[in-house]
């Protein structure tokens, strides 16, 4: 590690929201200044509040970035979701939904397609710069106007994500760090930007398509995308170059800075790449790499109830009819099958799995890619 | 009471899935055979865990309508959704969605309105009977192949709600019974409905678009008001007479009897009025109802955190810049306000609030009706 | 209300622990100083998260008792349990417990009975106001070192239990403002104050004895009854005038401000009586006042599971085989006993009963006063 | 594994208790019938909701011993807690408490030491064989006693650990099969029952003293332990040979059949050496084994909130000053120390930890041998 510090980290503590007792919701925000040559970076982790590993890669992070060069501003926000980090029911967190409304935390960002066909009308023939400039102040001030108070409001998780969206569409490149529940690395990539999945030291991509569901990484790259397919529509080709992935890191509830150094190394990798970091040698891992596109990424559902022993290895292709689980019954035993092996018709790869042995009939059991390529 | 019992009621105990123990999830299914001249009807309770009033509601109409003449068939099925029934967190009963998922109870029925634009094309001159049957037929064979084994499988909620839907299908009017968290009594009526709204001993009522959303009343109506607008738009006019309420009974995790009783009145003066029941004499209360389109409906959000002294009563207009609730703030108490009147800058009716005086920045405090009318 | 303020109101902002984010758990501790005539009180709020309107009635209080002759120093704490009350699951606050550890947070406050031996041997023979001091040093000091870091430290609850029992130990008098469930109001009383019960405008008052079970009341109350009994023993009779009350104000999950002033009303007839008000006219209300003995304050579990229907009126005397409650059981309908009555074989008044219709065989359904008199 | 079923395997099904819909709460009891000429057996599994590997040994050890020859009796039961088995918070299994009161569910067992005075009294000069079945037929009619019907009834907890506990009485050794959160292979036991620790594949053992605290295991030997102390009190020493043992198997919220098999063949181990199988030939495995006072098995608690890099492995002395985790403290980073090392005073042996990264301050990180021997 460079411990020569050649960047001034600029600290802030954004106000999210409060809670009944009044307290502050607060979030750190850490600021580094790019030479102005390169793509501004945007890196946030744990907006589910069970999936931590991203703090301690953004901890790597900030260690590491001291002693770079940085080509472009980078923007780097732990603990995203005060809420979830501290909700805890039982021994674990509260994961991936606001406890009141069971609305999925990552699914609360905005994005107003409606305004795309004005605003190509009116930048039909600015130049690139013009118009990039321009659709950045218009998703600003979009958002700034959710924010602003109006009488009905916003909820909770709105309040949160659209002060977090405001700050990505600051940057170019956008990074959501996330996990699964039991799981390996894998990447969300938009279609087009699938050569930087390359640059990740992440052996599993999906591949998504320019389809607004409320998740940060749809939210700062569909306007764009959809922005560019306009102005294509038009004969007008632009690309604009802005990039955001969910990272998964692995598992959730679980830290680990030995394995955070590697994952930061990884996104280095990738900022180098885009040439946000100059100077540097931080290059991909050799590794093979699958893809699948959403489509294709299947969740696997529990077809019975019963206490799960998990089998099949992530990360590798498992055979059509091999077990991929096997599940136990005891209340069948002596009168019934009291284990039951489950395999798929078809040949997927494991990606991750449920975070207990104790599924309902339709707990999701497994997510595997199921038509899947080489990257 | 009227305690001649004229009809067999028949019971059915419905398997909807399994829990990790293997203990089975089951719903009991309530069945009375009609003469045949009149509609067919389906009502299903507590869908939402803490939603238990319809329960009591079905008791009574259990009691009632074995004595009357009854001309369609009717299906009652109380405990709708045997995971949420039971479903415990601290003393209250985890009220709106799949403690796993998140995912809402009442959000994940399905209507499939791709298959519409070809059975219009294929039954273009049949009869209104003819289409009739075979549009149910299709509904019905749709859910059948969404709830039969494929090797991905099915959420627990899909299992549960589909098997519901199944019998939904097969009947002509569809009543949900819920409730609001504290609530009025109020009614969600799809648009072409709206002159039934009158029948139901019910002040309030949300008038509902052609948009499915996942819900209940939805899944039943959408199908047949799309099929209609699909005959429509090629210059057909047809109508099915379906007709599908939510119908929203006041206060969760609450059971009164003799509440119940009252309600089921009001939900025979309806089935009276659509030819379900006859020779009898149940007739709507005299009340001002008030309606409100659905995107009038609007949730208030708490503009701050803090703990709630609600003071608008429900169903009453409320004037513009009225108080509809105080906000208290010990913390601020000394060196800030400790009090917070909030309004609205135009009048409203006041529907439901949320069930806990805790609140935080965020957290939906009211439903109210803002551009409301009289029917 | 009196709007001359009197006295000079200090508040502090105490730090009880952090989250895992990092965030402060705080409370707001308010003070006034009295004139030096009088016993010093101690008033918290809100230890169970879900039991609110003791907040409200401090708000009240801190009010009027700005403009009043206060003879003893009044430290009020609302909001006591920063983490109890922030928590949701679902729309409702967890009320009672660590939602890691299920240990109630009114169990884990402190008293070490084994120090009194060998202080009574020690002041055998000293004033009762060199007694009372060193006593008092005695328990603070068992608290600090109880708080002071050591190797193996002490849970989230301790930390706050044992923050707010040191400055309950500093005053005279303790009032713990609890609700019930869905309740009437009703208070906890040591058995050798219960002539003070008659002061609050409490209709019911349990009475208590000399044992620890880890509450704030007993906390405060216990170390002094016990080292009186322990001089009694030998010979001498004391009385330090330490009462401590848990004043339970109603129904949780609710503000109402306008009944806590009323409440504050009550409270201020107490601490008149006691002399820390002066040249104020607070009386108790006119009521009957019902007690009964903890050991006689039942708790009535259901003997079946069912959605209740709550029958039984708070407050009033009960006869034997009248209906407390009946039980509704939709899954017996038509093939056994859908409603089910329920009695109990003596008389007994019933003080509060479960939060939600929906019971398990077991849940704890009523709480009576099995063998009552009158005050 | 023998295939050859010596033993007939008798299956019933208990009924628990039911839930708010009417949903029975059964559990499986397998009981083979021996040859009486031993010991009769008693193991359950899954008393905590999140503690299933038990239940997969349960399934190795019917596959065993359906091959061997059995001297005495065996019962076993697995999902012994119905309610805890099934209840979902997220995605993980409420492990240690009712949702609703926080009880643990060890904790409720019964034991009424003041019986036995008498009874001493009684059967002062009784043969061994009269006073063991004389008082065996005392525990079981004071657990029958509980569970009868009586007008204030028992809670949920109780009427499951009651029923458990009327068929552990039964026996003469007692297995209940746990597991902690993140965990070693531990096993508590009776101090005078310690020479068979040995015969366990565990190589930590808790040495418990005779003092009740609600558990499965201090519920079936206390009253045996006391029992012989009451009589050699009175000049008389008496040995019953009953033993029992709570055997943590590892981790909570996983199934492994593979491990489960050699868990099985420990415990079948400790079976043979009581004379509860014969002409087998399962011996222990060799390992280093610890054991450490109850007293000495100390939880250490977060000194501060944060997130937790656990560091220290399970099973190996650490020395003191040695790093046993590190926080993560984000919040910190840049103006504060963003990584906390953790250690003790003293060696220690980490046995479990914590299930998730995120913990509050005063969360329950580690338990460790603090003072260890070796057996």
């Amino acid at each position: 590690m460079n411990h020569i510090k050649k960047n001034v980290l600029v600290k802030e503590v954004l106000h999210m929201g409060e809670m009944a007792s009044g307290a502050a919701l607060t979030v750190p925000v850490y600021r580094f200044k790019g030479q102005g040559a390169g793509p501004g970076v945007y890196i946030q982790a744990n907006m589910h509040g069970a999936e931590v590993q991203g703090n301690a890669v953004i901890y790597q992070l900030l260690e590491l970035l001291q002693g770079l060069d940085l080509q472009g501003d980078i923007t780097l926000v732990p603990y995203a979701n005060p809420v979830g980090c501290n909700h805890k029911n039982g021994e674990y967190t509260l994961g991936r939904f606001d406890p009141i409304t069971g609305v999925n935390w990552n699914r609360m960002y905005h994005f107003n397609e409606q305004q795309i066909p004005d605003f190509v009308r009116q930048y039909q023939t600015s130049s690139p710069e013009v118009i990039e400039q321009a659709f950045r102040e218009l998703l600003l001030a979009d958002i700034a106007d959710k924010l602003e108070h109006n009488i009905f409001g916003l909820t909770t998780g709105q309040r949160i994500a659209y002060q977090l969206q405001k700050m990505a569409h600051k940057a170019d490149l956008v990074l959501d760090l996330h996990t699964g529940p039991i799981s390996s690395k894998h990447l969300y990539c938009p279609e087009y930007a699938l050569d930087s999945a390359r640059y990740f030291d992440i052996p599993h991509t999906i591949v998504i398509p320019n389809v607004f569901d409320g998740a940060m990484d749809e939210a700062t790259f569909c306007p764009w995308w959809t922005l560019q397919q306009a102005f294509s529509a038009r004969g007008r080709e632009l690309d604009f170059a802005k990039e955001s992935f969910t990272v998964e890191l692995g598992s959730q509830e679980q830290i680990d800075l030995d394995v955070a150094y590697q994952d930061a190394l990884g996104i280095l990798s990738y900022l180098q790449h885009k040439g946000v970091i100059a100077g540097a040698d931080f290059t991909p891992q050799a590794m093979t790499r699958y893809a699948c596109y959403l489509k294709d990424y299947k969740a696997f559902y529990a077809p019975m109830g019963g206490m799960v022993d998990y089998l099949a290895p992530f990360g590798e292709p498992l055979s059509a009819g091999e077990p991929i689980a096997r599940i136990l019954r005891m209340d069948n035993y002596g009168d019934g099958d009291a284990l039951h092996y489950l395999s798929l018709d078809r040949p997927v790869i494991p990606i991750l799995h449920f975070a207990s042995a104790s599924v309902n009939q339709g707990t999701e059991l497994y997510k595997v890619f199921s038509e899947y390529f080489q990257l």
